[in-house]
Parts: structure tokens; sequence; C-alpha cells
């Protein structure tokens, strides 16, 4: 039998994946698991958009342009100009998901053995991509105490070595909730033109920033065009996260014509969500503002259930749909996993993702866990039940000092 | 500006690309252009399972699993039986097109410098993937004069070196139409399992078998399994180039293992798409006898027309949608060019693919030229109408020994 590469034996999985099966052993006993382990809304795809892709009268499921629709890029201009972002339909490329964006992205930027910097924690698997692309990952920690509040400027220049070549953000941030506001950015960006840095701008949550803020794109800073490049989807934004819509947005001419060719060699994104996508772009401003709204309750429950329980460290969120928070507990892996085997409060629990995923740096967020308020707020207030009841009784519950953290009021 | 990365740079460009521009001048002009150049097929995809898309009540576009829904693989195990393979769902991988497939096979079975054989001519996006995953493509020239029957086991024997890693076959195949025969692939499968190799076979189009003969995969040799592994999609199949459904089917656990983290990572194959698949397994058998009958007859078009030109060398292709030939002319790039900008017969020409792009060895296919018959006959007639004529006129038209091929009769 012939072998496996080594990298093909290596890749990157999330090491969330190995709770499933103790979420299905736990249904199977006829647990009610409360799912806050992932980015899968439960808020209703708008009906108009499936509508449209229902009204289409396609004969033959052709080949699209690589780059996308044409139609859907014309109506993706107006969309970015409400955000202060002038762009041309050739300065975005449609890709399927912002998952194969940030693939591309690190092809056609970066060398192998290059480095790129991220504020940890950050999504999982953005490691995979970089392990795909050959390129290192070098994290910058950020505190839960101060609501990981993006990395100072000295903190990100004295992370730059010669072989790095660019600085990805994440905002508003998964997994942390945390909205960067435009002061720091434009710092943020002094550090990215000084170095002839690419500075990559993941905002596929960019309609959920909460408390009126305003969000802010580092795509607004005007001499920073040809550093920036964002990478977006429609999965969140519009719960169509089987869609496999992204988008790579960029005013510098080289990366969109490099990634124009990675995208050629895929042929095209899928068909009818480019339908689907295209058509999201008229539903009624409503739907987005009530979205929000209901992100926000729900963000108001889980940050006030938090705060309320014994030992718990955390910090209100200001966007995305994430909430991070320390607990008095000896490891998350553990917890999360007894959650599932040895715990339940009235036949119901709930499904965590462990924080030590989200760190590049060993040895971090141990006691750290990712929830993802994307269930009703009823749900939501039971889940956090569980929890204050898990905490209450966990056996290897620990002391933590209990810091508020600096946003927390 | 920061530079983007040479690899970013070097990406692979399908040669065929730099030719749209003038096809589309020449439309621009008035004149009508019979698309030879890609496998876009005309034929419409099955009403049924475009109706199964408008049908579905989903509310929420939500991630499929990462290896596609179990409900379609179930569903494939009754086709692959239905040619003789057998096997289980859990040997099967939905991918976002063939192009992922191929992607996430070389990513996961062969390292950095790790050889892999194809035959050659071949579709030429392979190297594209080769390219991403740093593979080296070793072809085996193939004759047209034989009608690109599959390479002699010694040819194999004398190109494997200890860098290969894999034999690579697309049967029937593109850009030939040459379908290779049972016994031809038990030879190769016993080089196969002497030096252990992966063989992977792009078989997307299997059903495209003319004359009678039976389709054989390389999956069907017992002895073979964990050696052999599947590329395949339903573009071709059902005319739904644009849904971007592939799948990858192997025996071989570990390299099913290693892609299932590959899919993991992007998280899912589109969504309507699945379900159009799913309903694709439904589809009245008559549906694929007619579209196998009009390929046949599109095929006896383009065999009989270009047999009659003068100094044409061509063959009876067996299978696929696609005619190689090589023609009285001093090179196909220059040819194809001049067919959109300086040629038209009554207002009309056609576009086609050049040859050389097809060769990974430098220098040759410079006269052979690829035709997709996805045009109906009365099309494909005038488009050879306009071929006939443009080769009696073409300035750079040079004398070349007829031979005509072993097979054309």
């Amino acid at each position: 039998m012939p072998a496996i590469s080594k990298r093909g034996q290596e890749i990157y999985l999330s090491p969330f994946r190995k709770l499933i099966p103790y979420a299905d052993q736990a249904k199977a006993e006829g647990k009610k698991v409360y799912h806050l382990n992932i980015g899968q809304p439960d808020i209703l795809t708008p009906p108009s958009a499936i509508q449209a892709v229902k009204d289409t009268d396609m004969k033959i499921l052709a080949y699209s342009q690589a780059i996308g629709n044409l139609s859907y890029r014309k109506k993706l201009v107006s969309y970015y100009k409400d955000y202060g972002m002038w762009l041309k339909p050739s300065d975005m490329i449609v890709t399927t998901g912002a998952s194969e964006a940030i693939l591309f992205l690190f092809l056609s930027c970066l060398a192998p053995g290059d480095e790129i910097i991220i504020p940890e924690p950050f999504y999982a698997n953005y490691n995979g991509f970089a392990q795909m692309a050959g390129v290192v990952v070098k994290p910058i920690t950020c505190s839960l105490e101060d609501g990981f509040a993006l990395p100072t400027i000295n903190d990100f220049e004295a992370a730059i070595t010669e072989k790095t070549k660019a600085i990805f953000i994440t905002n508003p941030n998964n997994p942390t909730g945390c909205v960067y506001p435009e002061d720091i950015l434009i710092e943020l960006s002094q550090i990215v033109k000084v170095y002839d840095l690419f500075l990559f701008a993941d905002e596929v949550y960019r309609e959920f920033c909460f408390d009126g803020q305003q969000f802010f794109s580092v795509l607004q800073v005007e001499d920073l065009a040809e550093n920036v490049v964002i990478i977006d989807s429609i999965s969140k934004r519009f719960s169509a996260c089987g869609a496999r819509i992204g988008t790579i947005v960029s005013r510098n001419r080289e990366v969109i014509d490099s990634v124009t060719k990675y995208a050629k060699l895929r042929l095209s994104p899928p068909g009818f969500e480019q339908v689907l996508a295209e058509a999201t772009l008229d539903v009624d401003p409503s739907y987005m503002e009530e979205t929000i709204e209901e992100y926000q309750r729900r963000r108001d429950v889980v940050f006030d259930r938090l705060r309320q329980m014994e030992g718990v460290v955390n910090y209100r969120p200001g966007g995305a749909f994430y909430a991070f928070a320390k607990l008095p507990i000896d490891n998350g892996d553990k917890f999360c996993q007894w959650l599932l085997e040895d715990f339940d409060h009235n036949g119901e629990t709930l499904m965590l993702a462990p924080g030590e995923g989200f760190y590049a740096t060993e040895g971090l967020g141990e006691q750290e866990v990712r929830m993802a308020y994307v269930l009703n707020t009823n749900d939501l207030n039971r889940a956090m039940d569980c929890l204050e009841q898990a905490l209450a009784t966990y056996p290897g519950r620990v002391v933590l000092e209990k810091v508020n953290s600096k946003v927390s009021d």
C-alpha cells in the first residue's frame, strides 16, 4: 500500500472535532445538548434570497466567470460603498467561501517560510491554510483582561522580522467578539505602511457591531489601499454557511491578478449560490437590523449570566457572535468533555469550544472557552443554567483570582 | 507596495485564455463564433435535478457534512455498483468540483518534489494543481497516430524514478477522447502494484463511451484497491459544470482520512448543488442514453468531416466529447488567433484550443488542436465548414505528410 505524504498526515485538524463523538453519545443517551461550540447560526437565511434561487430559469448550470458573476460583483460595489469602501467590480473575486479566499491569498502573497503575524486567540482554521501554503504563523497574544483589544504598535513592531510579509486581523473578531476601533486600526496601518506589509482583514462579521459602534475597515485608510486585502463571506451575515460564497477584495492589482489565476484554475464558484448571494443584497434592511438586535440581546444574556458566575473572568464582547471567557477549571478540553460525558442539568448540557485551539502559543487558553451565541435567548439562558450548575459541581474546579476585566462594566 | 510571492506570479494560467479577447473582438465585429474551445456542454442539466433544488424547503442554508451529505454518498454506492465498483459511503468524499479533488489528492498523497507520471496530452489544469502542491509532472508522450492509446508498460517503467509516487490517468480522456480498455488497464495495474504507486484516475467522462465500448475502471481491479483513487464530478455527465460537485473515491483509508481533514478545513461543499447532485441519481436513464447518443452523433460528424479535409491527421475518438487532430498549419496558437482575427466564412468562424497547452514536453502539439463537440450537429457541420475553408486559405498552411491513423477506419 502506498504511503500518504507527511503533510497529508500532519494537516491541521481542528481540535474541537474530537468532542463530537461525546456530543453524539450524550444525545444518544437522551441528553439535550445546547451547541455553543460552532458558528452555525440558527437565524433564517433571507427567504427572499432562497426564493431567488427557486425563481431562476436556469436550463444549464454552466460555469460562471471564474472570478464570479459580474452582476454580483457590480452589486457588491454599492454594498461596500455603504461602508466607505470605494471599489470597482474588478477589485473583487468571488471565492468558494472565505476558506478558499484565505488559501488563495496565502498562496498568492506569501512564499513558503514567510511569516504572517496574527493576534491570538484566532480562528483556528487559519493554521490549516497556513500549513497548506507552507506559511509560518507568528502569534501576538491578546489579553482577556482588556477584552482582547488589538495588540499595541510596539507589540506588532517587536514581532516583525525579515520574514514577516503580512499581518492578519479578524474584525469583528472570532473567537473573541472584539471590534477594533478606527483610531487603533489607523495606528496599525502606519506600521503596515512603514514595513510595507500586506494587511489581510477577515471582515465576515462586519455587520455585527453592538452598542452603536461604527464599523471601520482598514480598506478605508486611503493611502494603505495597495497593502490591504479584505476577506469576506455571506456565511454569517446572511446565515448561509452552506452557500460557500466568499469574496477577496483588494485595490492591489498584482494580488487580484494572481488570485484570478488560482480562481481560473478551479474554474468557477458555485452557481446557484451566486444567485443567492446576489439576492442577499436586495434583502430588506429590516432583516439585518433584526439580526443584529437579536445577536446583541444574546450577547447581553451571555455577558450578564457569565459575570454573575463565581470565578468566571469575562468581558463584554462588542461584535460578531462569540464570547470568550476564562472559567475556574483545570482544563478546557477536560471540562468540555466532562460536560458531555458526565454532566447534565435536568437532562440538559452544553457543548463549548475549548480555548486552547485558538492559540498558536502552546500552553495558552487552557482555562478558556469560546461560546457562539447562535441560539435564541431562551435556549441560551438554559445553556447558561447548565454552565452555572456545571461549574459548581465540576470535580476539576480550581480557584481563579476574580479579576473583572476593564471593559466589563 | 508589498510584492506578491514568486509562486503567486508563476501560478499556471491556461494558455487558451489568451485567445478570449480575440473571440470577444470577433463577436463585437458581428462574427458568429462556434465555440469548440471549452468543455461547457450545451446539453440541458436534467430538469428534474434543477427542480429538486427548487423543491427544497431549506430554511437555513447550513454547513453540510464536510465530506458531503450522507444521503448523497449513500446513493452513490448504487451508482458505482452499477460500474462494478463496490464501495461504502465512507469511501467517498464530496468535493467542490473535481478541481478541489485533484488538489486535495496531490496534497494528501504527494510530498513537494514527488513525481507524478501523466500520459500527455493531458487536461492542462493538472499543471496548476501540481504547482500548488509543489509536485513534479513527468509526462509520457502518447501518439496521435495510434489514437493516443495508453503508453506501454515499458514506457511507464522507463519513466519511474525513486521520486515517482503516482500515475495519473484520465479515462475517457480529455483532450484526446481515448477510452482505455480493460486489458490495458490491467497491465498498467501490475506496474502500479509492483512499484507500489498511487493510481489516480479522473473518470468524469465515464458514461461517454461510444461504439458499444464497455467502460472499465481501475477501481474494479480487486487487489489494487488500496492504490487507486478515483476523481469524479457531475459537471460533464449531467451538464452541471457550475455545480462544483465532485467526488474522491478510494478504498485506501489513509487517503480518505487525510483528504477528510482538508475537507473539514474548508468546512463543506456547496449546499444547493448537493441536492442537485443527489437528484441526478434519480434521473430517468433515457436522459443519459440520449446524451450519449447525441455525443456519438457529434463525434461522427467531427470525425467524418476532419478525415475529408486534405492534410488533416485524425483518428476516431472513442469517448468523452473531444477530438484532437493535427492540422496542416505552422502553429496552432497562430492559427487559432487567425481564425478569430482575420478569418470568416460567411460571417462565421470557430474557436479551438491550441494543442501545445496539453503537453508538458516543450515543443509538442504545435500543429495540433482540441475540439470539444459541445454544439449540435448542425452547428458542428457549420463549424467544420469554417475549418475546411480556413485550412484552404490560412497563410501559414504547411504540407503534412498524410498519415492516416491506425484507428481511423
